[in-house]
């Protein structure tokens, strides 16, 4: 049995999200998908919970027909230090046999630990990625191409929008 | 649609956690496992990881043939104040609309912050219970009676059982 | 113009306390009270908040007619290590010449750390202490004498004295 | 009897936050004065320690003959997450009605928990800014009208000026 | 080349830990000696700071002749779960291939990380050990001979034995 | 005796770092190094861990034929906040005499908390920094000249070179 890591913010869940689990479904018998900075919610970089991102995650394979049973969706926060990340993965899920990730540091904290890493090919990256969904959002183009109709609902019924235009103005770093 | 909140240690899970998962899910749309202490482990009084206790989880609905679509198990940190732990919950979760609780300090920090706390009848208190089950496996004593045979096949083959013995010595504290 | 800072962790600020601080104004031009463990709630040893424990504070100097603007009264968060601590205060509060305290450990990092350092003479410290009171609540005894009039109104329409109760048979360590 | 929350980071407390706490002192019976990211200090942001901080504070308010003891004025450290902060707020201080704030992040956090969140009306805000003063002092413009004369002459007197212009070239972050 | 690590919290360090510190040098071109827990200090448990326990094994050593080029005396924090610690260790040290410890947390920890593990002979652990040095200091029975000379002399010199008398009746946890 | 205090980040450790190490030790009977931000890594501007810098910094005293008992590397974890840094390092090391630094905000603190503190002569400051080492180890420009020709083969056969080009295109802050 094949289980599989699959590890993002999620800021939101969009259709270059969704492609990759559904690639990495289709070569693992589990996959865990780890939404990452759990904690972090209310900046422009991280605008959302961890909750209301596991709420999208969930729409989303229902929306795409995927087997729900299949997927363990868990939150795991920001290690203090980069050396300690992979720890707190590894104490917050069933164990793993591969990492699939194109994200530098990610791919090099998996490779020193021992771990297998595999390469994601990605979805319109100019168009499908969360800094794109920010922008959009801030100047008023169209961000709903970027996610699933049932979550671009979602966004709009809980304020979310919203919540991404208020922040733009925030002087609080992070 | 009623989502209900539990939140245990889950060190292990043992036939009352089973037993209280039940009731809730015959009284809710969803409910929302949430695994506290989710980053201690490797202590006398925490002796799993997270990810260990959610392997544990999930093996408990799968025999008790529990429809695995109603539940979320989500791991929850500890909060480094107890004034904030509600806060870190709703962040880490779904939204939800209640909460079932026996324990004194969990119930009083979910009734401060507004929501309604329910009790759960307990089954058999004496033995099953996380402390119960950790003082009979330091004493060789019949703990495999605490939780499903699934999950003690689970604590055997992964060395957890080991793990507790182990542990008994250890003049770290926590 | 001679500055003194009091720490105390005043869970509940009593009789003992009070006495303390008017030793203290008679000696001062400016009297810093400093709220110790001041994230610290929800516990038997630490029932109260910081802001709880504040408006007790400033009950007692009314009640005593003490001159208010005598008195500054800061909340003071734990360091993560004792050898930050006097760091934490110092950074907290406005500069102060005398410090008075009999705790042994406050004692030590204040003179460690260059301060002089006063005794406060006690009163009735096997009636006026935090555990003393604690106790009593707990134990359905006279806990009012302990305490001043207004505070113990306090503690009763807040509910806090229910809180003292609910927490003795919780099982979260803290 | 109202009690009003006005948070700020007040590096330094100037002219526009001493308008601010008179607008809001007019409409209330207390007024609690919170410092805002409190155990930061010595960077280019934030260059005064919360101890600082409130000996402004205490010198804006006596100047301007405001009745000191309808304040309040507590270090708020920050949270590790935004949606702990207004629980940290919470615990800190003694209960409030009403929060004025024109921070949007501030305003988000504190409607999301349910509080009425009001306006301030601001006093020539590019004038009286922090991030003015600082700009002023660390170019040796005329930064004395951004803040009350008690306040320049405190900032002068304790080294504070200095400090400013000697963490310009600081190559540490924060 | 062999490099060896060696967890303690020497507090202090006393003539078992130099037996120990012996046997493994004699098999090993370099010995990491990691000070445990070396934010810690100035509690009955662990007194000293990480500083003041490095001048001891410097102390000894060179009381010993041993050859000191070949140790690097490195302080370890303690980390914010015990999963995460040996990551921790790993980042502060150079590489190493072997770990020496009887304590049965650090055995498991490094064991499940995957390293070798070895037993280091014990040396009168009823006499040579913190807790009893600790029990007669406090009792003034005598505890001169649990450390080498040179190190009785530094204890009393520097005024920790003192320390340590201090701290038995604090009230403060840890 | 004169024991001196020198902390840097090393990142690397280069040629500059060794004309100030000698400089300091000729002035000084014993030299602590303190390793700064040492719990970091895995960053652009931290990329390697504090055990790597160690094996560093024993790397260039040995080359540079530097008595290397007269030095204590020891790593230093960054404070949670400024003030209270000194604090830390004071508990992480022996006592020492003087502080050698021409980092603003280093002397500053140093300065605040009673210290002697010393400029140190820099040597080349355009060519020998770490991040001008950077900047060519990313432009494949010669960065060599700027460590000892140890240390070059040291980051190369250990594939430091190459964490820090993997760094570059990673989107994770810090």
């Amino acid at each position: 049995m094949v289980t599989s890591l699959y590890v993002g913010r999620f800021q939101p869940f969009h259709k270059g999200h969704l492609h990759a689990v559904k690639y990495i479904a289709n070569r693992s018998d589990r996959v865990i998908i780890g939404i990452g900075s759990a904690l972090e919610s209310h900046t422009l970089r991280n605008p959302f919970t961890a909750g209301e991102r596991m709420e999208m995650i969930l729409l989303a394979i229902k929306e795409a027909n995927l087997p729900l049973t299949k997927f363990l969706i868990i939150p795991i926060p920001d290690a203090p230090y980069h050396k300690s990340w992979v720890s707190i993965v590894e104490t917050l899920t069933p164990s793993f046999d591969v990492v699939y990730s194109n994200e530098p540091l990610t791919r090099l904290l998996f490779k020193e630990a021992g771990y297998e890493v595999r390469e994601i090919p990605l979805l319109k990256r100019e168009v499908y990625s969360g800094e794109e969904f920010r922008r959009r959002v801030i100047n008023n183009e169209n961000w709903r191409e970027i996610v699933s109709e049932h979550i671009a609902n979602f966004l709009v019924t809980k304020g979310l929008i919203d919540r991404v235009r208020a922040l733009v103005s925030t002087d609080k770093p992070k």
